[in-house]
């Protein structure tokens, strides 16, 4: 935690900014161990140049937070507190002349901005969103370790919802059986587990609900586990009976794209370079259009944070960097695929966290 | 839906207010029926005085947005539109000179409240927010029969988490059988499902964990359902076979805190004065110190919302307000108890919703 924050720091004098100011729960995860969502009340972290930086939390948190290992001032505010008034005390205690004050330009709310600038009327507010995201962008040993862990309980997931695939049984059922299975091991799912079926796989955003799945479907599973605060995200889908020679040909034009993406993984590569390898193979094959969305996201703490893995991003891989790699097709009335890997970036290539099988797999 | 928007449309001809933009899911929700977490991508609602409004969201999910019965346009943008671009051009098509612009300051971070800056430079951008508040915050008959529903469903849960305390189950495990009863009822949870154990049921935020319930545990139940988009809320604790003297003083000093202020709500009374109320009874048992929260906050699409009752609230009760009356004490190594109904304000009092009863049950 401490040299993560000393980052910071180096990168707030080397800048001239007098102070962070960081409010994205994630971010807080990140930078102090402590897990926290706190609905509509302010918490955050303060990290100054040179003095040790302070957390600000709804006072009911106060004895997790110091629990969760951040070694440094904890201030409560209570429901009945100004806790903007508070913040900007503790603030102005610490450091006398403040004239650039760093925030999170992607997180933090216009009204939350117009109550830290009528308190700090004369100060310049910069953003440090991006410095954040590119610390958290390369992922060190311990974290790919986590990654890696919850990469292998989401292909346990899988396999449990493929081994519950049967005639009749519905989507939400086979949700229930997947989540009920992590939680046996004492985990629980990164997002809404999606299982999708026939028609409905071919909406990329779809809800699972009660539709019985039926001989010529095809059934997608999208998934992830969180693993110490880590996070993974798979998607495989599989065929139930017999399906049509079109449905045979998306399915592999994805499973070709996913694969070829993959082999391009490497330093150096560039993000929109890897979605437009992605896009040429489904976009030859007759499907781009039904191609509707990028190539992948950044997975870390966050279930999608940087890189946004798309045909407008122009960031070089780097080693430490993980993301996923999701091609999809999806033609209403014929097919909906999508085959979704964790991929890390190493020295010299790439990393497929995610194991589960691709090949064809026909449930009967 | 359709009179939701002209009671905007109304307002923003009152306060010569060229459009509002909307982009907090729970408001699309209200004012379209699509429900989606469009994560980090764009997804909004344009509505202009006099003409029809339009939605913005991700290309994935125009089909879903139409489906969910929105009869206005939808425009779709890829991951590798110019989102904002698009959004400019999509409102200057339709209304010339813009010269007040209203956001949801309270949801558009700083980041996108530069982007629309800087495409509507010469443009005053105003505060939506308590506006939609004060829409929302008056529950309509349909509205309180969904929220009826979810607070019956809460009661069910409890008394499938009551049942299932035994000696040497644990949090996690009663957990599990409350989600699975619920998801059975093919319905979900409104926020992770709460459920401590003696010293931990003393943290008000507390998560539950791999804890073996003890005799002479309180065991506090905090949990909501969703039932068609409305949350309902609850907390219950019980006793696992005997307590002491003081614990007990503790659950009746809550109780009693938690019916006396039900008994005092109605039209005209302060959140302020029910919060003084629950208060005072806690602080004249000698726990003041230990209730470290507000009374309790409005509940509907959101699972926090408006109002917020707490002592600095001076907002009057009106009829159809829907919020929790949760008053709690917190006291490490002795207890920790809180009782929390969701309530309606009437013509002339107060209907509770959740239904479970409150005398302390002593499991055995």
């Amino acid at each position: 935690m401490d040299k993560r924050i000393k980052k910071i720091q180096s990168y707030l004098k080397e800048n001239r900014i007098d102070l962070a100011f960081v409010t994205t729960p994630d971010n807080i995860f990140y930078f102090s161990g402590f897990r926290s969502n706190p609905h509509e009340r302010l918490l955050g972290l303060v990290i100054f140049q040179d003095i040790d930086p302070f957390m600000i939390c709804p006072k009911m948190e106060v004895s997790d937070a110091k629990a969760s290992g951040w070694p440094f001032d904890v201030i409560g505010h209570s429901d009945t507190d100004q806790p903007w008034e508070l913040l900007a005390n503790e603030i102005q205690s610490r450091a006398k002349e403040i004239s650039a004050f760093a925030i999170e330009k992607g997180h933090l709310t216009v009204e939350r901005y117009e109550a830290l600038q009528s308190r700090f009327p004369h100060v310049r507010f910069v953003s440090i969103d991006e410095q954040i995201n590119r610390l958290r962008v390369i992922k060190d040993e311990v974290e790919i370790e986590k990654l890696k862990k919850a990469a292998e309980l989401a292909d346990f997931a899988i396999e449990v919802g493929v081994n519950a695939v049967k005639k009749g049984i519905t989507e939400l059922e086979i949700v229930h059986i997947i989540e009920n299975a992590i939680k046996e091991k004492g985990c629980s799912m990164s997002f809404e587990t999606t299982v999708l079926s026939g028609p409905k796989a071919a909406s990329p955003h779809g809800t699972p609900g009660n539709r019985k799945i039926q001989k010529g479907d095809f059934v997608l599973f999208d998934l992830g586990v969180v693993y110490e605060g880590y996070c993974s995200d798979i998607t495989r889908t599989v065929a139930f009976g017999e399906i049509t020679e079109e449905q045979r040909k998306i399915y592999e034009t994805v499973k070709r794209s996913n694969e070829e993406t993959i082999k391009a993984v490497k330093p150096g590569v560039r993000c929109m370079d890897l979605d437009k390898i992605s896009r040429d193979i489904i976009t030859e094959a007759g499907y781009g259009e039904y191609y509707t969305h990028r190539l992948g996201h950044g997975l870390g703490i966050s279930v999608h944070e940087f890189p946004s893995v798309a045909g407008t991003n122009e960031l070089p891989l780097k080693p430490g960097m993980v993301f996923t790699i999701e091609p999809g097709i999806y033609k209403a009335d014929t097919a909906g695929v999508r085959i979704e890997d964790d991929v890390v970036v190493t020295e010299d290539g790439v990393e497929v966290l995610t194991k589960y099988p691709k090949e064809l797999i026909i449930v009967r």
